[in-house]
């Protein structure tokens, strides 16, 4: 496989942005991403995108993509694997070039979940589980987390206290993200005493609805070595694995194993190991999953997630920092988006451009693990600087 | 790029199909194709499918695809392009093992769209087209479409007549293709008087509202000539672009831009003139939609696609067999199903395995053409018989 590396990045300001389409939210960030790297054109586009169809009753992605950033004839793929669109987005941009098929492809990740009301997008989301048999008896996304979070604490102990810290690291650097959608900083007792969704998760548990976009640009090595005026961000690892969708057919309904398995693939591919890793983005849909995540990567071992986050291992100047933008739950999760932002915020802390008070130390080697539904569908990408 | 071929092919019996779900097409055809290339696995699946958001409430397809046919953790990726989704799906496929990630990979297409009632599909399938600028001014498929007719007729002098032949056309090859969802044959007078959808397009005009799917597995060629026990069926050609999404904006609207740019880079990967090709399979959504299309491809010279049709050049026994499998017209068109059927097709034919009175006589390269929405988008890919 030939090399590919990140040589260009963009993002919009997240969050509730009732003046702004889907069209125009792509055509936002890929065209941040397109100044950055210095190009005013590329030779495919990927688009990450959940649900643009019960968002927004547009589908057809890939000719709305390039035809609104002025890129047609571009050829433009919409991919979409529920919460990891974006993720997967940036790796099949990755194998396009990768193929020889083409030297510069972008992917986009996009999501407009607000022309929808509360009970339309909770429906929307909802297509990420299993209609038939999750949906149709009443369990949606908040209710799914629950359920993994009260089998992770009878099973491990963990605590409220530990959840709630998730949220509280989280906000706390994403307080200092301009592009963030909330950023307020909060307490343990904050989270814990806010309006209860789904026990034991209450409303800061959960991320929010957003509307967002975020683009990258990957471009063959040797193509990236001629163009790119920055610091070169190799992309050295990827890895994507699925699970049953329901979560009564899941061995451990407290483990997340596509992420074990997707990881696995990413750090043999990159031939490093999980202390290789200096910090990583993670996918803090609610704060459960940030634990069982941590869990199954490896950073700590299985059940021992809840205590490393209040130890503060995985704050922005512990031993791992996880999350540095902010994550899903203060940054914002405009769900087909996320996966690229990750990569985003992978490139901006890898070059040293991230925002003060967020920069992580140490930042040559990150990893970003994007999921999708209750973990049925996982992929995990691994970044070095050059 | 690594040499890539078609080992397996699968397809069910399409039609309206009230007792199959979505999950259970894709895991039929997914294990026809299985069993046709004596395989048990695969190393990662593409779906196509245009919008099982708007049709069935369920997104995350490639979590359902690999959890419903058995094959988990394999990794599995949702493509969406409108209708040209299917050919999306195996031109990812194509890229995956080109980059040398994998060596098998299966594409599947698959759309269920009887669980909405017609006006719900109507609007499903109106989401290819520009909500913002066409749909919600009123227009729908058969609109642009009666458009795009009633400006070659003015332009080129089509005739009534020769818009019918293409459906008569492929009414006559449908009919002996047991997995065809309409398998009678028609008569000019027939199309013509049938009842008036968008003049001048009569109901037999216009492909139907089709449940179905689809699945091919693609293999490096080394590995191929190893596992491959039937004739091993070269991808030598791969192209996709786009165009405006709109009509208003496009230079001319009964000529498909995308599909001409789609073909050149086919024909060039290939090093294929299009007087090479022995037959095709083009995306007849509307009876115009197949003249405009060999004219793009350049089998015909602009505005002589509808005298040729009428004079048999693409008759079953003509100089270029188009749509020996009954074209979307005869066979059905689930939208995310038809790209990838096209390619099942194709690799019937060039191994000799189509039904008595289909079978084209001279079948060594193929070409297939799928496109989304009004053109907006084209892919071509060619096969040749190895």
């Amino acid at each position: 496989m030939r090399d590919v590396a990140v040589i260009g990045i963009g993002m919009n300001k997240w969050g509730e942005l009732w003046d702004i389409s889907i069209r125009d939210l792509i055509a936002q960030s890929a065209l941040l991403a397109l100044d950055d790297a210095d190009l005013n054109k590329v030779d495919a586009m990927y688009i990450g995108c959940m649900s643009s169809g019960l968002f927004t009753d547009q589908e057809h992605l890939g000719s709305i993509g390039p035809d609104y950033a002025g890129l047609c004839p571009t050829p433009g793929i919409r991919v979409e694997s529920a919460c990891s669109s974006g993720a997967l987005a940036v790796r099949s941009a990755y194998m396009h070039i990768a193929s020889g098929m083409s030297d510069i492809v972008m992917a986009v990740g996009v999501e407009k979940m607000t022309d929808v009301d509360g009970a339309g997008a909770t429906f929307a989301l909802a297509s990420a589980a299993d209609q038939e048999y999750e949906v149709y008896n009443g369990v949606t996304f908040p209710g799914l987390y629950s359920m993994m979070a009260t089998h992770h604490m009878h099973k491990h102990g963990t605590t409220r206290d530990q959840l709630a810290q998730v949220a509280v690291k989280n906000h706390f650097n994403g307080a200092k993200n301009p592009l963030a959608q909330f950023r307020m900083e909060l307490t343990i007792d904050a989270v814990k005493n806010a309006v209860m969704i789904a026990d034991p998760l209450t409303i800061l548990d959960c991320s929010p609805i957003t509307d967002g976009s975020a683009a990258v640009i990957l471009c063959s090595m040797d193509k990236a070595k001629e163009i790119c005026k920055k610091r070169i961000v190799k992309v050295i690892g990827s890895g994507h694995a699925t699970d049953s969708i329901q979560l009564a057919q899941r061995e451990d309904i407290s483990y997340i194993k596509s992420t074990e398995l997707a990881a696995k693939q990413a750090f043999e591919m990159a031939d490093k190991k999980v202390a290789d890793i200096d910090f990583a983005e993670i996918h803090d849909c609610f704060t459960i999953a940030e634990i069982m995540v941590i869990e199954a990567l490896g950073i700590v071992d299985k059940g021992k997630g809840g205590p490393a986050t209040l130890d503060g291992m995985t704050a922005i100047d512990g031993k791992i920092p996880v999350n540095s933008s902010g994550g899903l739950k203060s940054k914002g999760h405009p769900v087909g988006a996320t996966g690229v932002a990750q990569m985003v915020e992978l490139t901006k802390q890898i070059r040293g451009e991230a925002d003060k008070g967020r920069q992580v130390k140490k930042a040559d080697i990150g990893l970003a693990q994007n999921m999708g539904g209750s973990g049925a569908s996982s992929v995990v990408h691994i970044l070095e600087g050059m």
